[in-house]
Formats: structure tokens, C-alpha cells, sequence
């Protein structure tokens, strides 16, 4: 696989109907079988929260997904704007709890808080919401953190990586793009530069120092293909990056499983027992 | 099996000094695996966090520990009097962070709030805390739910659930009841009824409908000897209880397990993308 430069744009293409089919049935099945019938999904006005907003509208119904869009004061006009647009084109009710209070009342009772301190307050603020309205409203939560994200552990443990069920975690940034156009998600959304929102001027391509189109189609050699690092160096990739791809990934791991448990039975939750087989079910 | 009424007393007796040395070892080597040598706990002044706090102070050493008291103004006085005794026969420092504001600061804009989400709402809120100061004093989350909590699903996802070493969840509460003795845990605290402390006169058992002593039994049977439920009713377990608890079992499934995220891709987060091992580590 080394003798020949991979054409890695059609490698990471989708097939967006067929995707669109799967995660639907995906939401419709896991949801009702957890005995549920409704959805409750953060809005931020972004790409990802108005694609997983779009897929549980069409598994569930418009009526039963409950949209929230959770402002800080510090949120971009534009993100909310956004946020409406969908809204409005898929006729889901959009309910708006702001954060900037409950965030303030922590904030001011700690000293030197830093960027990503205040927007890892910010992300579990907002987790805090979006399930506590899960439970009013009987609903699950949606996620949408996307597979380069995840991998990356780009998001905030306990906060925007928290869900229920997630149809976009297997979804490479810029395979939920073209999901995107499939559903008819507004182009705005789609073209705009990614970012958590949490400052003026923050992308997330500048903050992690690569773009999406580069790093997913490494990402796609060393996960999906397994290729090592030493690998993908002949097919261009500089090794200063792949270094810091790899260190990522593995550096996040903590974030992609749950609290690791001490073993000391002969069955330890999160070792051994794990299975709904387990149950006799 | 089922011919001899089993001692479950006996059954469930473990060996507390091995647990302490094997829970000390495994929390010095997950912590400094991580790349961390301090530890945060959150301390109720309860049994669990109790246990959770010696065993990190034998572990890391007390300069290395940092416990956190997260009052709300509900909080029992006892509670906090019990949080300051452990610190004390420590020498852990213990910080003090309220939640009263900020939960106010959510509760005012929402309506016909129960109980159950207002308590949820304040695990969640303490989680955010503590996951803040442990950046601030780059040590990890140790978490304090024990193996009967976890299974009965009592407690909240993302709020007390949340941890990134959990040395307790592998014992049933009666078997922490005993490692806390071993460790010197003031009596006080040993012998009190559990309690999340979120209202007045609150306890676990009055919640549940059942002892931990009933319970501990039961799941030590369904659970590590994998009994079926038929074959526990010949032991004395009443039908209904051993229902609700099997049913406990499998609806809280999802708070032991990260989100579920739909396959799409040869390899994906949560179901054969895992271990470390696939890194090359």
C-alpha cells in the first residue's frame, strides 16, 4: 500500500443517502429501545449539532425533538441566527436557556481561570441543561460529536462529548459536510469555518493548527486502515504532525471510555461485565 | 447450588487488608500511568468519599491530595462537620466551593422542578467543580461510586458517576463499610445511614425500599455468581424484589457504558476501536 499515493478524497467520500437511511434507523431503533420516543439535541448553530437536529427530526418527528439553544454572553450573534434558521426550516421548537449566569456564579469563586478552564465550565453548564431538559421533556440526549473529535479529544469530557446516543461518532468531520448538503442543511452552516464559539475569532482549525481535510485523512490511515505512523510518512505526511495526531489520540483516550475501575471480583463493571447478554435478554 | 442456603455473610467478607494494598497500587499506578501524580476527590463527608480520600492520601501522600467540600444550602451541617473530621485526621487540605448560586442561577429559569432533577442538577453542577479543580491542580478525579450504586444505577450519569479512577467500584457498599474500619474511617461516619444529603431526613434506604445488606447479597449472587433469577427465589429473595432489582439492573445500563455511537466504518469509537493495544503501546 506504501508504492502508491492513495486518492484519500474518495476514500473519506460517503455514500450520504445510504448513511442518511442507517442513522436514522439508528436513532428510531436505539431510542425506542430504550423505551423512549423523543430527543432533546444542543444547538450551537454549528455543523454538527444541525445535522444531528436534521437526522433526529427525521427518525423521531418534528414534534418530538426538543432543540436548545444554550447562549453565553460571549456567543456569537451569527450562532444564534444559525441556530433559528434551522429551527425555522425544520419547524422544531427551538427553547433558549442562557448559561452566562450560571457560569458567573462558579466563575467568580475561582482565581486564574484560563481559556480552556472557562470553556470546559462552559461545556458542562450546558451538559447540566440539555439533560436536565432531557428528563422534562422524556427524551434522549443526542450527540454530536463527529469522529474526528473524538479521536482528537477535542471536546470537553462530561460536557459537549456527554450523550445518549450519538449518530455522528463514526463520521469524520468532513464526511458529516457532506452528510450535511444530503439533508439540506442551510449552506451557510455547512461553509462556515468550524469553532466552539467560546471566544470572537476562535476556529477550530486554528486552534488545533490543521485543517479537518488534513488531519481526517490521517486519521482515516491510521484508524480505519491501521497503518502505522511510520507508514504514512512516504505518503506525505509530515512526521512533526503526525507525532502530534498520534499524541492526541492517545493522550484522549481517557475521554472515549468510562471511569477505569479497580478489579477486584470475579466480575467488575466496565472489565467483565458489560454485555445486555449478560442479562439473559 | 440450590440445596444449601448459602452463609452470603461470609460470601461477601473480604480480605480488607489485600483490598487496601491492591486499591493504594492500583491508584498510584492508573494516576502516574496517566502522567499525574495528585488526585482531587469531592468529600460528602459519607462513607464512599471517606474511603475514596484515605486510600489517595496512602497512595499519592497528603501534599498530593486536594478534597473538595461542595456545599449546598440544603447540605446537613453533619456532613460538613464529618468532611472537615476526615481532612483533619488526614492532614488533606480541604477547599470549600458553594453550589447554592449556581444552581439558583439554573432553577430560576426553569419550571415544575421534581426533585430528582433538582438532585441531578446538583451532581452535575459539583462534577463541574471538581473536574475545574482538578485542572487547576492537575491531579485526577477519583471517583467514589461503589459497586451496588453503580449496578442499581443509583446515581447520576455525568454528575457523582463521573471520575477517571474509581478504586471503589468493584466493592459492594457492605464491603467499603469494611474496608472504611480497616482504614481508620471515624466510626461516626462508618455506622450513619448512607445519604446523598439533598434533602432533610434523606437516606438511601428510605429511597431504595431496601437495605444494602438485603441488596449486596442479591446482586452478589445475580451479579458475580451469575445466578439466574429463578435461582435465587429458593434462597429466600421475595419475587418482587428480585424483579426490581433485576430491572434497576438493566435500565440503568446506559450509565455504565460511554454513548452508544452508530457503526458506520471498518473501525469505530466504543465498539473495535478500544484499547491501547492498538496503538502500538
Amino acid at each position: 500500500m506504501k508504492d502508491k499515493k492513495m486518492d484519500m478524497a474518495s476514500e473519506l467520500s460517503i455514500n450520504t443517502s445510504l448513511v442518511r437511511r442507517m442513522l436514522v434507523h439508528f436513532l428510531r431503533v436505539e431510542i425506542t429501545k430504550a423505551g423512549f420516543e423523543r430527543a432533546v439535541v444542543g444547538l450551537s448553530g454549528g455543523l454538527d449539532s444541525s445535522v444531528a437536529c436534521y437526522l433526529a427530526c427525521e427518525a423521531l418527528g418534528t414534534d418530538n425533538v426538543l432543540a436548545l439553544w444554550m447562549a453565553h454572553r460571549t456567543s456569537d450573534p451569527e450562532s444564534a441566527s444559525d441556530a433559528s434558521e434551522v429551527a425555522n426550516r425544520l419547524g422544531v421548537h427551538l427553547k433558549e436557556v442562557e448559561i452566562s449566569s450560571m457560569v458567573d456564579a462558579l466563575v467568580s469563586q475561582l482565581s486564574d481561570l484560563s481559556s480552556l478552564r472557562l470553556g470546559n465550565i462552559m461545556a458542562r453548564c450546558r451538559m447540566t441543561i440539555l439533560y436536565d431538559q432531557s428528563a422534562a421533556f422524556e427524551g434522549l440526549v443526542v450527540g454530536t460529536s463527529n469522529k474526528t473529535e473524538l479521536l482528537l479529544g477535542y471536546g470537553t469530557i462530561f460536557g459537549d462529548l456527554a450523550s445518549a446516543v450519538n449518530p455522528l461518532g463514526d463520521l469524520y468531520k468532513t464526511q458529516v459536510r457532506q452528510l450535511a448538503r444530503d439533508l439540506g442543511v442551510p449552506p451557510r452552516i455547512i461553509d462556515k469555518p468550524p469553532s466552539a464559539d467560546l471566544w470572537k475569532g476562535q476556529t477550530d482549525e486554528g486552534e488545533l493548527g490543521f485543517t479537518y481535510s488534513e488531519v481526517d485523512k490521517l486519521l482515516y490511515l491510521l484508524i480505519d486502515l491501521r497503518y502505522e505512523p511510520d507508514d504514512v510518512l512516504p505518503l506525505g505526511f509530515a512526521p512533526q504532525f503526525v507525532n502530534r495526531v498520534m499524541d492526541l489520540i492517545r493522550r484522549n483516550h481517557f475521554k472515549r471510555r468510562p471511569p477505569v475501575i479497580a478489579k477486584l471480583s470475579r466480575r467488575t463493571i466496565g472489565h467483565d461485565f458489560h454485555y445486555r447478554r449478560d442479562w439473559g435478554l
